[in-house]
Parts: structure tokens; C-alpha cells; sequence
């Protein structure tokens, strides 16, 4: 349907676009028009250049010392990972510090390797260990450091392509932060599933617990895949244990455990994710392209894909971390999967 | 800080971003980076273009026949009036059907003038009359129509960039609703505030009312300015009445009621915001630049930014429609007003 | 099974009951035990005793003329109609005021007869016309007032047999209330359904609305009947506009419309009710024993029965109010109807 | 004030009662009207009679042999230790069971010796090892057995003094349950706090953790003892971890840990709790009138007391598991601490 160029040149002028010449471009039939392609980011290609950060760029200097990970499908400056999620590869140094700010943006931290780095949230000091999982929710306060020996490196994953997005992204720089004396506080009053503190009950607007040990979730997982059927998937939600709610409001964390030889299929869902390999090696299929994971490799799964994931080991389990954008679309109430 | 170009080299080949050269940007200082510009769009400019539409384009190609108010901070094949609104003008003539059709995307109409048109959402036949808030949820089957004599227009609000955005929005055609014989039947069964029908209590997850008539939202505001304060605003908002909470899970809207010479200033927040005008004439001022508006008129109201409207009229009452992301800032937790 | 005397005395010197002797009794199989029974109590008959009250007991002595319904089921000092409502029918003459106290306890009022009384609710002065519903929720103070020229009836509603079984009721006397200017000041805050003033947006635990005029119930209940389907029940629930929840924490109030010649039947529930007859005369049926109701006659149902009421006019509707304990029971999930 | 004679008779003939002469019973000031009394009862004089009652009574006509605390400021035959909660202490002998049934009451049991006894619940097949809190929710199937060498005694606790009350109280007899194969099967999906099966996330109606081993409850309780100030309550609610709320709608449990020589204190408040002693021996005050407690014992904590606790080892921490009525006096909003 051609316009009269006088007809367009109007439009033009009044900031008008006619919406049939894009509607099916914005509500296409069948599948949603995705930019975000299925892609693996091999730990082994990634590691180097994070190493290398560490020499060029001192930390003073960068803030935070990331590496970001771009789907292909976008352009590169957009930093999105997935539509809703950033995901960077951090490293601090011996002796290193990044300093105290908060934001609006939600972020969550996976340790992939090193010891003795902490980060500090909201004046609590907690250990960084391979595949912890810790929380820095929107607006909460956090800096982390690393005082011992060894090199830490992290996953960041956060929701601020949303926050940008919405025009509502900012962030505040913060005085260095004195910790409490009680390291780690939270996992010391949040131990066992279904008990908390009496004087917490019933508090639904807070974040009570912001470190989940790996080696706790490790043990839950193995104790699940006691507890269910030999079909079952053991796949736990990482939950606020005084509200069962997922523990960010936009982003949903979960720990998926592949026994060996075990393959696995996802429902097509109208979120997106991200896969981290905490252990183990296997493959991924989307949509019927297939990736081969190895430790500490990230996935990025597309909205409205098809998903199995494989085990190829028959002797040991494989551990994947999951970080996905369910929690946002369920609030809003667009989540859907498709039998 | 110059990086080396075979590392740059590097990271791009990777599709990898240093997050240190974005992380101002992405999570600036003080405020957050805004596109989306104050906007004003005049009826007076808009309908003759609107109409002109009716003339060049049939309905049966166009599937909505809408012109799209593309914010001028945005480039203009966005679709974006404010950072997750999508604000359209649609016409429809004497005769004419927008055939039944749902997405995954929020819709409401505001109608502007003419009389006789009507929606169908999901088999509930609602009158259009101007100033009446109408509902599309997400999901929700909807046609138009158009059987008496004159053309009818209104106001489409939809939370589609957003949609978009997270890559899941889709549509599905259907056929020609059969709207079942009780028109207009939610507005029968919810009346009175405070009474719903004794089967539908404890109901969360529907969408019971479908249409607010501008003739009762303009009752209760002249109401609501006996009983509230003088200084007080007159401002109301919609709602679902089985669970009190605003009746999208992204758009909130609302109506104001500025006395003659009124002025009423609100708090900078992080929301953003549409004014549409329903009846008279004032100013707005957003962050200290002026937009005079008349009846019917559509101003943007950016995030993070001081707004005060004034109706400049000593005698009559103004009446504005508002359309803001409050709900969906409320439900991901970063909503906030500034004092 | 006989016990040993000596083993019977030592149970009975320790405080101990043997639980096989009664669990048949605190259990039974198929219905509960009960001792509320279905009753009448016919205003012609109690409306003599109260004004004769009038006559013999000064308010100031009586701080709340009242005579309570008290079950034939129940010892009279029980003050129970039903297992946890208590109901009086209470007086007021022109020129008394009932003084200023708030309790533990919830109540409501449902006026009978007269006009020009007002009851004072945390500070808001409600006018009280015949067929008005007031709410004046546990720990609010509350006092009544009447200063024209006739009688005020009206009848009580209270969860007092439940907080007095909890041992937890307690009241506190107070000073005058000084009632700000705007009388009946939220209804005009919270007239059409779906409205409800911006700055009260997701408030959930405040009674915003405290009055619900017969007026307004009335024609809700009128347009209910052009909305609904022929043979479905014209039934409406009082609910707070800012929760869609039923408006007291214990008890649910709903208005019922029996169209000319309509017979319907509830099913048999885990709820008990009282009726109050506001209009219209017929009869009620409970597990098959009959009740002829009519004005201002009011009628105890029990937990566990059948009930079918009956308008026994072929050309006017009757309207009937219920009160009763579902809310109470669904809070604490052993709410059941079956089928 | 003395009301004419005729006129008494008048009322009791109609089942009305003058409100005025019982108000200030049913609403007093200051302090709500109290049978229930302070009361404590030893194990030592409890064990043996339970143990009779054993020989006493056969299974088959007990169908739950337990004796049942009375507060002695209660009529014995009204079988409430407290004023909504029941508590009963039962015996199971080896090679006994106590048959299927379910009821609207919901009921928990607490270990307090024996080994090798199992409660089937819908299913699932618990252990019994003493300090185990086993729940069976109203509604819930629930049969007891035990068939290794040694009796079984655990304390019941049930809401049944509020359904009865209510004339709600009712029970069903059922088949024998064929327990699945899964042994504790929720404790497995149940572990860490935060975690929680994936396919599980947002279930609000459910009771997914039905066994609270004591082994981990004392381990969160003393690693609890290191996370919080020496100062601090070192108390933990035990909550559904799908929904971080009270495991029961009506009654609350916690467990509470007195360090060697601690005294603790509570706020007077409007919630009446039971008190079992896990292990340890000290002392409690309840408005001023001393109980002497050890292993085992019970105490019963009338509404609006003030409770102060002791350990009196100053080696040994002491451990008591508490039952209250907090949770039904919030659900309905009455629930208050006093300062």
C-alpha cells in the first residue's frame, strides 16, 4: 500500500508512523520476531581475555572489570545477553576492591573460580565460593574484594537491559562499607527449608537471604534426585524462604542436576535464559542447533525455543546454573509454555 | 583507557563489550539516560491526518487502521511514545469492522468522539462513547466496529514496546465473535464500589470490568471534589474491582479533575507517563518547558522529571486521562517518588 | 469401656479426659455436632420488647440498648444466634447518643427503621437511613448519635462469640468524637465500582468504605438482574474497593434479590448465616422445616443445612441481607460447600 | 437495674437477652475475660497414666488412646488446654496402629519418645523420632503405626476447640493408605532454606513439608545461636517454604533455644501458646506465678500474660517447642503484642 509522498512527508513531520505498515512486524503471527540467537560462550576462549583485563586495566580505573557478553543477534552495544538479561564475566585481583554502589538494576553473582573474595550487600559480608550464588537486589548497597592469594572471577547477571530500557536505570557511588562483625549472617539464620527466624515472619518485602552456598545446593540437589521419580527432573528454584518467591523480582535463579547419561527437555516457553556449567560437560539443543558445553561455558537460550540439555558423562552428574527472565513475565502476566 | 587493538579485535570477534567503557551510560549518576523526550501532539494537527487515512487506506488492508505518535527522542520506527507505551489515534468509518484479533501485548482504548461504535472482548459487546476507558487485557479476543452513522476515533494505549522488547509478542487472528446477548454485561454486574456479584468473590485473575462509561468516571471525580479536601486532587483510579489493584498488569490508568484554575503539581518519579485531554484547555510544564493543551490533545510525560498541569480556565472543570508503567515499575520493584 | 475408679480419679485429679470417650463427640462422622438451631425471630413480635426497653432502660445506664437474639440451641446466657455471630436489634431515641468505645470485636450495622441517626466512625460521620449497612471493624471507635425526631432501629452484627471464646475481647471507652466536616465523607470517596482514589492505590489494610447506602444496593442489585441470567441468583457481596475482599475479617455481608415468584436454594455449606429481611415477605426452608418470613424478620441458619428461600409475591421482588462466617472460615481454609 | 418481671418473661419466652446486662462480661476493659488459667503438667505424673491407659484400652476401640489436657480453669468436659487449642498426649504400642481418618480440624504432632513409629499422611510414610513435629492439616488422611520394639508417645495439638465451636468439626474413616514407596519423601524435596522444586514454584494451597526432623531443627537452632547477638531470641517459626507463611492457618509452631542460664522475656499479647519441653529443665513466670519446668512437661500461656522463660543449667542450653493460636488471631486481624 503506497502513500501519497505528501501523506508521508506529514506523518514525517508529525511524528507519526501509520501502524498497519508494521504491524505484523510487532505482533507477528505464530513466533514473536526475536533478534537473540541462540549462542555458547566457551569458558576456555573467555578466560584469557578476562585474564588479560586484569593487566590492562586497573580496577580503580574500570569500576567493575567485565567483560560483557553480546548476543550475536544485537548489535554489539547493546549488551544484552538474552532480551532481559546481562550477563558479564568479572575478575578481581589479590588485593583488589570494587567499590561500594547501588543501582536500580537487580544483579546476581556466580562464583566461577577462586577463593577468598567477598562482597558486601547492605552491610553484610559474604564468602565467595565456586558456584555460590549471591544477591545484590536493586537499590541494596554492594562492593566486593579479594584480600587472599588467588585471582576471583564471577558471573554477573542483572536485568538492567530492562531498567535501561524503561528509562529508569541509575546508580549511586557509596562510601566504603564497614561489615558487620557476623560473616555471612543470613545463611546462619536461614539453614532449613520451612525455618526462619520468628521475628522475620511474615516480612514479604524484604531480601533475608543473599548467598545460597554451593555446597549446600549441591547436597539439595543430590538429596532430590533421591526424593523423586527416576524420570524426574531435579531441578530446584532458588526462592526468598520468607515468601517462597522467586529471589529477584525480574530474574529467576535455578540449579539443574543431569545424572549421568540423563537428557532432558524443556516445554517451549516464552521466557529467555541463560545456562552457566558449573560441572560436568554435554550438549544443548535449541531449536535443533546443537552446542557442546563444557565447565563453566554459558548458554544463551532465546524466548519461545525448544530446550534439552544432555549429560554426556555416564559416570558423573552435571550441574547447570539457570538464570532466567520468568519471575518478570510472570508478574506481568505474559509467561506462557507450550505444551 | 586505549585498549590495545588486537584485544579490541579480540573481544569483538568473541562478541564480548568491556563493561568499564558503557557502565556510565548504562547505569548513569543522578539520572538515568532518557530518550524519550516531553511531547505534545495537537488534535487539531493530528485529525485532519487521521481522516486523511480513512480516504487512502482500507480497513480490510490495514487489519488497524492507526496512526502511531512516535516520540521525537526516538527514532520513529520505534513505535515508542514513552519507554514501554505505545500510543496510537485509530479510526474507524460508518460500516467498518477491525476483524477479532489477540496478542500477548495489553491494550486500552479511550475514546475520543463519535458515537455507535463498539468493542467485542471475548464475546462481551461494550459501546464506545467518547471518554469511555476500554479493556483489552492480554489475551483477550477483541474486534471493532462501527454500524451508525459517523466515524468513531480513539486512543489506543498498549504496553506492546515491552513486549517487544522481552521478544514475545505474538497475535493470533479468529473469526467474527458472536458477543453474546447481554451488552455491555460487565457494567451491569460491577455498579456500586464496594459490591460485586457474590460468585465472582475471590475471583484474582480475571478482568471482570471491561468498560468504565465516561459518564460515571466524571460523576465520581465531581463527587470525589465534594469529599475530598479543597486542596486536595481530584484523581482517580481505575481499577479491577475484585481486587483493588489497577486493571492491567502494566498500565495503570487514571483520571483527573483540575477545579477552574486549578494547578496541581505531582512528584518526580520513576514512571512514565500519557496525558490524554478530555475536556478543556491548560498548561503542563515538565521539567520547566510548557506545553499549552486543548481538548483532546496528547502529551508525554518522560521518566525521572517534575510535572505540573494547570487549567487555565477560571470557570470550568479540565479533565484528563492518564496512562502511566507505574504497575509494571510497582510489580519488578523499582517504582519510586521523589520528594 | 469402663475405666477403673481409682484410674478414673487419678485422670480426673491431673486435669486429663480420656480422648476415646468423646472423640466421637468432637468428630462425628457425616455432620457436626451442633447447637444452633434453625430459627425465626418475627420484628412484630421483638419490635414491642424494644421499644418498651426504651421505656425502662436510660442510655446512660445501658451504654448500648440492645436485646440480643440468642439461639434456642444455646443457653441464653451464651448470646450466640449462630456458632460465631452474635446479633442484637438495638435502639436509639431521639436526642440519646450511644457514648464513644472501640473493642476487640467486629461489627456492623444493618438499619431497620427511622431516620436522622448517625453513628461516628474513627472520626467520620455516617448518616443512617433504613436498609444502610455501616461497618465499624474491630478497633475502630465508633459511637451512635440520634437527634431528630423519631426512634433509630437497627440490627447488630458481631464476631463477638469468637473473640470472647478466644479470650480476647476487650473494649475502651472514649471521649466524644469530634467528626470532621465531610459527612459520609467515603462514599463520596467510593461511589462507581472500579474507581477508587489515586493515593489509596494498593492500600490493603484499611476499611476505606464504612457505609453502603440501601439506596445504591439497592439499584445495584436492579441493574444485577438486567446483567445476569434469567435463573441465576441476583446476589451481591459487600466487599472493600481497595482488596475486593469481603469487607470484615470473620463475616461476609451479601444482598439478595428474590425477583417475584423466586424460589432458590443454597447449597449445603460449612458456613452458618442470619438473614435479615429488608423488603418482601416469603419463606425459608432449612433441611426441611419452614419459615415464613416477613419485613424485618430475621432468620438463623445453621452450619451443614440445605436452605431455599422463597419470594412469595407474584409482583414484587423481596430483598434479603446475610450475614455470615464464610469469611472467617475461608481464611482459615476449612470453608466447604457441597454439592 | 431491675427490669418488671412480665417483661423478663417476655424476653426469655422470645430468646432475647438485654445486652446491657452482660456487656462489660462480654467486652470488658483492661483485660479480656479469662477461664483459661496458667497451668503446668509434669511428665513424671503424666508418663505413668498414659502408660495404663495402654493396658487399659485396646487400639481397636480407642482409635486414638490419648489422654487430653484440660485447663482446670475450664470444665473438663470442654477438652480445650488453652482457648482454640486441644492438647493430647497419645500412645502407641509396638505392633499397634492407629486407623485412617481425616477431619475439618488440623492437628500437629510432636515426638516425645520412642523410636520406629511412622504417621502416614496422604501417602506419605513420616518417621517418628522424638522432637519430630509431624503435620496432618485439616482435610489431610492421616493413620499412625508403629512395628518395632517400643512404645511411641507424642504430644497432639489440634485447633479443634475453634471448628467444634464453630459447629464445623467433622471426620471421615478411610481405608488403610498404602504408603508410596518414598519414605519421608518431602524432607528429601524439602532441604536447604531458599530452595525448593522447581516445578513447585507458586503452589500457595499446599502443604509440601510435612515432617520437621528434630535433628535439623536443633542444628538451625544452634547455628541460629551464632548468627544472631548474644542478646537476641534464638527462635525459630517453622513455615510452609512455599510460602514462608505459618505451616498451619490456625496455630503456629516455633522452637525456642535458652542458652546455658538465659532468661527470656515475651510481650504480653492477645495470642494464648502451649509450651512442651523438648529438653533442659528451668523455670516460667506467667503474671507473676512461678512453674517449675523439666524434660517433657507442659505448660499452658493464657492470652494477654506476660511469659518470661529461664534456663536454669548454666551448662546446657534448654530447648521448647511452642504452640500458639498467633497465627488464626492474625488471619483475622486481632493479633496485638503490648509493649
Amino acid at each position: 500500500m503506497t502513500l501519497p509522498t505528501d501523506y508521508v512527508a506529514a506523518l514525517a513531520s508529525q511524528h507519526l508512523a501509520p501502524l498497519w505498515a508494521s504491524i505484523r512486524t510487532l505482533i507477528p503471527y505464530d513466533l514473536p520476531a526475536r533478534s537473540t540467537v541462540p549462542a555458547l560462550w566457551r569458558y576456555v576462549d573467555l578466560r584469557p581475555l578476562l585474564v588479560r583485563s586484569g593487566e590492562l586495566v586497573p580496577i580503580e580505573l574500570a569500576e567493575r572489570r567485565a567483560l560483557v557478553l553480546c548476543n550475536p543477534g544485537h548489535p554489539r552495544e547493546n549488551l544484552r545477553a538474552a532480551p532481559a538479561i546481562f550477563i558479564g564475566l568479572q575478575l578481581l585481583l589479590p588485593g583488589e576492591a570494587a567499590t561500594n554502589h547501588r543501582h536500580t538494576a537487580s544483579a546476581l553473582r556466580f562464583i566461577v573460580e577462586g577463593s577468598g573474595g567477598h562482597t558486601t550487600v547492605d552491610g553484610e559480608k559474604l564468602p565467595m565460593e565456586p558456584g555460590d550464588l549471591i544477591l545484590t537486589p536493586g537499590g541494596c548497597w554492594h562492593e566486593h574484594d579479594q584480600q587472599s592469594g588467588e585471582p576471583v572471577i564471577w558471573m554477573d547477571a542483572l536485568d538492567v537491559p530492562l531498567i535501561y530500557y524503561l528509562e529508569a536505570s541509575m546508580s549511586e557511588a557509596g562510601e566504603l562499607q564497614h561489615a558487620a562483625a557476623g560473616l555471612d549472617a543470613s545463611a546462619t539464620r536461614f539453614r532449613r527449608a520451612g525455618l526462619v527466624p520468628y521475628r522475620e515472619l511474615g516480612s514479604r518485602d524484604r531480601y533475608p537471604l543473599l548467598r545460597f552456598p554451593w555446597r549446600d545446593t549441591k547436597q539439595a540437589l543430590q538429596d532430590l534426585a533421591r526424593g523423586v521419580a527416576h524420570d524426574s527432573a531435579v531441578h530446584l528454584a532458588y526462592v526468598n524462604p520468607l515468601t517462597g518467591e522467586e529471589c529477584l523480582p525480574t530474574l529467576g535463579c535455578s540449579a539443574l542436576m543431569l545424572r549421568p547419561g540423563e537428557e532432558r527437555s524443556f516445554p517451549r516457553r516464552s521466557a529467555s535464559a541463560v545456562l552457566h556449567v558449573v560441572e560436568g560437560s554435554g550438549d544443548a539443543e535449541i531449536d535443533g542447533v546443537s552446542f557442546a558445553w563444557a565447565e563453566h561455558d554459558i548458554v544463551v537460550v532465546p524466548t519461545h525455543v525448544e530446550l534439552t540439555v544432555a549429560n554426556r558423562s555416564s559416570t558423573s552428574a552435571a550441574f547447570l546454573f539457570m538464570v532466567d527472565d520468568a519471575p518478570l513475565q510472570r508478574r506481568i502476566r505474559i509467561y506462557r509454555e507450550f505444551s
